[in-house]
């Protein structure tokens, strides 16, 4: 059995692990860091800890370091460009080289969207698909291709930036300078902002702490006016990622989607809008027998993620 | 040397050739055909013409045939499914597998717009590239992808319906069924209409046959107010390209583009204003470096592309 070790780095926290090559989970940590913190001081705990892990279960080999963080990582170089703001300290560094010239064991690195499409690739439910596209939908939404069977990264790695593609050219602005990105109408922010919107104009008063989640619960089971505009708001959601998928068949004929990200676990709510409204941005022959559906990995998809995308790369 | 018979099935007319995997152009017709024959009308005479050339030139021997058509042809079982509207008589026919078993070569079948692509690939502009998108614009807008140096086709072979990509969800109504697709603002009817609706509005009275092409020349030449019009027109039809070739670029990472088809001629013109709008509707990272070009092939790219389509089918 293969062994891979996964790193998750995120804003405020390194999620490390060990994942077997049948997608089982042996272990788990949580580093808590300062995202203000030095890059020292984010890498010599990670660091630390495959150290330990080596040593206390040196008959346990490992065969790969995969880690997934924000940010265009270039794949020729390994170096991290940019778009990584939540974790500025890992711009400009090639943080899989720097841990493979300390382990010896080969790493990879690459975006969390990257990471989370490996995950569903080789653990989820992406394995019957050889041609589908993640989406993770939360603060921002990115996702991945898989393309004949394989992650398809783009001439330089930078491939997947779906959260930036153009649904209307006269859109809201977005803070990447565009207008109209895919971001503005279904992350987990725009949803928030859609409903807190229609509450204002209804002059409804708000007095909770309004979430993505707390709209999505709102949904389900309030029967009364934040019931409908949680309803209304959904509908609307499903109605825009509609689009963004229409426009991915359209170029890529795709046999799946997948959803994953923050929002995905109240995320079966969205797929009745996305599936009624899909034909109307799809030219027909291309949107027949397409599968819409929620992440199959939950818990835990950002190690199993990063360790998925090592044994991809181990392995082409 | 290895010889490729190429064959171009449009609405009026086949144009049939040889082609050399140097890319050389040996031989060439055009037979005309009535767009509403009968399957077996159209058929024939492309048999016939096979059949000749192999009697005559027996020692020239032929590696593979490549059609191009209109439509969607399932990759699997080579069938044409819908799309041809302009060739009807194609539908529901393997036309490769019969010449195949007519002649004793391998023979394929692809989409024109794949063809011109696998044109540009092997023997155009595309041959320094890995990763690109073709745009054919035209009638309608088609064309299509490579990436990692080889064509993409999609899961059932339908990929790259890039004309029906939604730039606008509240634009025009596309015959497709759906609105605002790029065909309805950057293929040669949607030109000719934005350029004529200008000449309405302004009461200039239009006694010209007025084309894509008019328009083009008018825009060089013309210091006037048709010629202001014209660049005008231009203007407006590169933006649109623009932000298809960044909703492309941000899902594909792409290294370059290249614009063929009927208007490529007069597409020189486009380029300016394209490559000055590309940055309103791309990731930064994303839209470095891109380079935007006329394709290579003019005349006979139908051939050549279907030549090219069945070398490149041949090697896979």
């Amino acid at each position: 059995m293969d062994n891979f070790i996964g790193v998750d780095i995120g804003g405020t926290s390194v999620k490390i692990g060990v994942v077997t090559s049948e997608g089982k989970l042996l272990k788990k940590d949580i580093i808590e860091i300062n995202p203000k913190a030095e890059y020292e001081e984010i890498i010599t705990p990670v660091k630390d800890w495959i150290q330990l892990f080596l040593k206390n279960e040196f008959k346990r080999s490992i065969n790969a370091i995969g880690i997934g963080t924000p940010g265009f990582i270039d794949k020729r170089t390994g170096v991290l460009v940019s778009g990584s703001e939540n974790v500025p300290m890992l711009k400009k560094h090639a943080t899989a080289k720097l841990l493979e010239d300390f382990t010896g064991i080969p790493a990879y690195q690459d975006n969390d969207g990257t990471c989370a499409t490996a995950g569903e690739l080789m653990f989820g439910k992406g394995q019957k698909y050889k041609d589908f596209v993640m989406i993770t939908l939360g603060t921002g939404i990115g996702g991945g291709l898989v393309l004949n069977g394989k992650i398809y990264r783009g001439s330089k790695g930078f491939a997947a930036e779906i959260g930036h593609m153009c649904l209307d050219p006269n859109g809201s602005w977005c803070n990447c300078g565009s207008r109209g990105c895919f971001e503005q109408y279904a992350s987990g922010p725009a949803i928030v902002k859609n409903y807190t919107n229609k509450l204002i104009k209804r002059g409804i008063e708000i007095n909770e702490n309004i979430t993505a989640k707390y709209i999505f619960d709102n949904a389900y089971t309030n029967k009364k006016i934040l019931g409908e505009i949680a309803r209304e708001v959904i509908e609307e959601t499903g109605l825009k990622i509609a689009q963004a998928f229409g426009t991915l068949l359209n170029i890529l004929n795709l046999e799946a989607f997948i959803i994953g990200g923050g929002i995905s676990k109240s995320g079966e709510l969205l797929l009745p809008s996305i599936k009624r409204h899909l034909f109307d941005f799809v030219w027909p022959e291309l949107g027949k027998d397409v599968a819409i559906m929620i992440a199959g990995l939950q818990n835990d998809a950002g190690i199993m993620g990063a360790a998925a995308m090592a044994y991809e790369r181990l392995r082409v």
